[in-house]
């Protein structure tokens, strides 16, 4: 086994954020969730563009958002996903492979456009996300660097990808390899579960050993376990992957490995204008964390604060330089 | 005479910003002149782009900005520019018409791509433009809706269309039925005699009483008299011009009317973040307190206070309720 020369990589959905604040009354008046994600139609996602109001545009993707984080970080990250030959796609390739992150997927000609998440954000900074995936959900394995997989220390592996088949087929077949190499697999259910009928396959994937590093949110942990009790969740789960994190927002977050329990607060933010990317954020502090050797407490500060930095403005990439806010 | 039915029409660039945080050494490092706009051509704006930190993207353009302004204030405004039929083409009407803008010129379908403004924000606030207008450059006089112009109050046409042939005609025949309909017409100097040449020509136009209301900065005022000094300057303009309005950032504004001057300073910022659009939600707010019989010291201090909105943050589209903070 060779030693990694690459941090981590991630696969995920290749997205532009289309970001609008709202009132409750519109999110109301739609029938939609707050605080949720679904899918959307390019029908549907024209109508609710056209109901929406002035926007502004972002590059996003959950773990395409962690990788941002992870290079604002300082580490070595590359980034797979699907984007079309268009202006969004361009936008997206821009804001990966400016950041440093290595990203060489190569765009689609034909087919669906660039994947775009509408996203209504309310006064109380909370964002519900109409996804419109495009190009990103014909990621196929033939897109997978193999090599690259192999050089990484961490496989990072995003939720919303894994409904379509040929996406969640690219997603086992990376875990398969970077196992092979002896590498860690992390996966992020980032609201995947939201989605119909997709608990019980991410259930048995996790259940079968694929992930050795589990990152979620309190609803999500529990949604997964069928629980409504959050430390029966964690109890079943622990015994399925090495390391538990759990986000729990305002109230802070936890990482359950080897038995033992880590539990942080969150840190203090002025204002809070859009949760988005928090999760996201979260996870890219506490990998670069890991990644640099640091303990389990550590790791939880680092995410937390990389988050805390994302919900202070508008979108999910950061606008800080994350490196003075965390040191690694 | 009819009275009008539209507050406000305006002609200008029909762009979408891209805007980046960079360091003052990468200003230097290309040989860019802080605070300037400068024309690229595709290829450049390319290679800048690829040279740019990670952005984000907002609609643009100077009198576009100033329009979502006065619609945020609630009055009822059209804008007339050119975008192609292509993605940021389709972002840039709907920031219009989500805000209640009258945009209705026809995309093209040929030609070059939808206009983007490369905007490198340094941490002193201050942006520093590089358009690729693309398909804004392409508006003729063709694209004029007649009836609209002589239905509207003011006819606002910005300077840096100014430059290429066929927009100029279109702002000039524009003037001429807004005047022939007994209507007022504004003008946006917005940076335009930074090109070379440009001065004479819009000198010449302003002197032949094209012009009711001249907007600028104290740099652009000078620089159209070819004097040092302000007073001077200001006092060759105001034989030309009913109104002249003057910006002074820091120092506040003042505008000149039938020989009266009025002078304010400028309300506190508690933290300027990007001065991208600074004059052109000026002239907004200035504009929507004319249109509603505001006194000239109340049209500066609407203006004023619409600017302090857009330094607050990045992008020049307003993210705060307008009304809340200027009372028409």
């Amino acid at each position: 086994m060779t030693s990694p020369n690459l941090d981590v990589v991630a696969i995920g959905d290749a997205i532009v954020d289309v970001i609008a604040s709202c009132d409750d009354s519109f999110i109301a008046a739609r029938g939609l969730t707050k605080g949720s994600m679904q899918l959307l139609t390019t029908a549907e996602a024209d109508e609710l563009y056209a109901a929406m109001g002035p926007a502004r545009e972002s590059s996003g993707g959950s773990a395409a958002n962690s990788m941002a984080g992870l290079a604002g970080l300082g580490l070595d990250v590359a980034f797979i996903g699907q984007v079309a030959n268009d202006q969004l796609g361009e936008i997206f390739g821009h804001d990966m492979t400016s950041l440093g992150v290595r990203f060489e997927t190569a765009p689609l000609s034909d087919g669906p456009p660039t994947g775009r998440c509408l996203i209504l954000v309310t006064p109380d900074a909370q964002r519900t996300m109409n996804t419109s995936p495009g190009a990103s959900h014909e990621l196929t394995p033939d897109a997978l660097d193999e090599d690259m997989i192999r050089s990484a220390s961490v496989t990072f592996l995003e939720g919303y990808l894994w409904g379509p088949e040929r996406p969640r087929a690219a997603m086992l077949r990376a875990a398969e390899i970077a196992h092979g190499a002896g590498r860690t697999v992390a996966f992020t259910l980032s609201e995947s579960l939201c989605i119909p009928g997709r608990r019980e396959g991410v259930r048995a994937m996790i259940d079968a050993g694929t992930i050795d590093i589990l990152f979620g949110n309190e609803d999500e942990i529990r949604h997964l376990t069928g629980g409504s009790d959050l430390n029966g969740s964690i109890a079943e789960l622990e015994r399925a992957v090495k390391t538990l994190v759990v986000t729990k927002g305002a109230d802070g977050a936890l990482a359950v490995e080897g038995g033992r329990r880590v539990e942080i607060a969150a840190p203090a933010v002025a204002r809070i204008v859009d949760t988005t990317g928090a999760g996201d954020l979260f996870a890219a502090g506490f990998l670069a964390a890991r990644c640099r050797g640091r303990e389990l407490d550590a790791c939880l500060t680092a995410g937390a604060a990389c988050a805390a930095e994302i919900i202070s403005h508008f979108g999910a990439r950061p606008e800080k330089d994350l490196k003075t806010l965390v040191k690694l």
